[in-house]
């Protein structure tokens, strides 16, 4: 099934409003983001599902964690006027079977496709598992685009995470969107094993999307390696010592992206880039604008 | 002061034939060489002193290790008749201080510069410590132009070369030649840290040959390895898929340098290239030609 969201290929990436922002103010922000996401030359809108992930490590979390509006609630609702392909993350491990059905039916009646989410690691308890979740969106709603999740430092680290992407392949994604991309060798460390896992298997390398996420300050550095995202040393010298931090982390994402897309077009990878704005800073907000702007540049939109 | 041996920017470095190889041959040898020196555009001639290494880890040597002729022999009498200047290796961890200073008195006589290697491992025992063997060239024969080696696989692995290189400097290194390098990144990080580095204490970043050795089978790779080299992994399945390893390395090693060199010259860092002729078989020995040609034309030579 080809469907819309297997040729995206270049998105915008957004988290919702904080559970705490009063009502009055989140639609203020929902409809300033959809005046800006209107203008945006992207395929389609991601709205993340954000979780704790403190489980994931014993170092402390460098921004707090604050329960955001339901995902759903807010790419159809608060953004209904973003008249866009949506694509909803979904966090599976405290739900029950039914209301995952439930909530796919939702987003089948609106038209989204989703990205199910795991837990972050395996201490955390867990109700359903990613595996099972994917069961039960094959027997019950297989007719919504699934999409999943890939992650470059897992595959250098231990490996595997290409025949990952051919197993979840074969859950029913037809997709894959990437944690935030620093390290350009551990993407294309991925990428080659992925492609010619492809090649000796006679398939397609599936479609992926980069995420690219600028950077505007120290501790937003130190949150990304809080996530488990490489930056490579030079790359943190770099960002570190710039002028203007923001500035030089969406020149040096473009060039990323651009060595990233290189690698792909010359290996017929259909690769994509998911341009991440998950704060609620305006020169933040400004610079994955302008990042959708230079990516857009490099694939010849 | 400034040597020739420290506006080096482009050099050829070789491995003199095995002590088994009959003096005839050994005369052939040099001279086809030295022919073949002779066209080439390059600074300066390095010739390594080749040590067994098998004490830096337990795993087998891909290749035996056999005895070579004496570098200095080899640079100077069998190779007399190639006039440029050259680097070299001395292995110093056998040695006395005595013995040194004969030698580093017989190589400033031809008019050479060396390259002073410590033991491959702390296992090994060592008469002579580089940091005397530095002590010694500094105070009986400091004219003798000397350059340090520089791993950038030890800086992602636990730090502290681009002090290790300011620390060499004082100690009367005036350039310094890496590692073989498959990994532009390891390469990055270091470079960008010994920069930071030179700049923070008001100094100019050091002259660095960065080494280049063309690859020609899966067992050179696994040489590569086994000698600590990192290969990242899309750049090992590229090596090992490829029609044509050898062309396929001799293409990527020459990407691999015009990336560095860009990033070098963005930062005013002096870098040029040692390219590895460490075969004697003909493909092998043409694709270090080949690549020396590359390398020229990306420095604008």
């Amino acid at each position: 099934m080809t469907s819309v969201f297997s040729k995206m290929r270049l998105t915008y990436g957004i988290t919702p409003p904080k559970l705490a922002t009063p009502e009055p103010r989140r639609r203020e922000i929902a409809a300033v983001q959809a005046a800006r996401i209107a203008s945006l030359p992207i395929d389609a809108l991601i709205v993340y599902d954000l979780q704790d992930e403190s489980s994931r490590t014993g170092a402390e979390r460098p921004f707090p964690f604050l329960q955001a509006i339901d995902p759903l609630d807010y790419a159809y609702d608060y953004l209904d006027r973003v008249a866009r392909p949506k694509v909803v993350y979904r966090s599976v491990a405290s739900l029950q079977a039914p209301q995952l059905v439930d909530w796919l039916r939702r987003l089948h009646g609106l038209g989204g496709a989703t990205v199910l989410v795991g837990a972050p690691s395996k201490t955390q308890s867990v109700s359903l598992q990613l595996a099972d979740a994917y069961r039960v969106r094959k027997a019950e709603l297989p007719e919504v685009p699934l999409g999943g999740v890939v992650i470059a430092e897992r595959h250098d680290a231990r490996g595997g995470e290409d025949e990952r992407v051919l197993s979840k392949l074969e859950h029913g994604c037809s997709f894959f969107v990437s944690q935030a991309v620093y390290s350009v060798t551990a993407s294309k460390n991925l990428l080659s094993d992925l492609y010619y896992r492809c090649h000796d298997s006679g398939r397609e390398p599936p479609p992926l999307l980069v995420t690219l996420s600028p950077c505007g300050s120290k501790k937003t550095l130190e949150f990304m390696a809080w996530l488990g995202v490489s930056v490579p040393r030079w790359l943190q010298n770099e960002l570190l010592r710039a002028h203007d931090i923001l500035a030089k982390s969406v020149e040096l994402s473009a060039q990323s992206f651009a060595e990233l897309y290189d690698f792909a077009s010359e290996r017929g990878i259909p690769l994509g880039c998911n341009v991440e704005s998950v704060s609620l800073q305006k020169a933040e907000i400004d610079a994955s604008v302008e990042l959708v702007r230079r990516i857009a540049a490099i694939t010849g939109r």
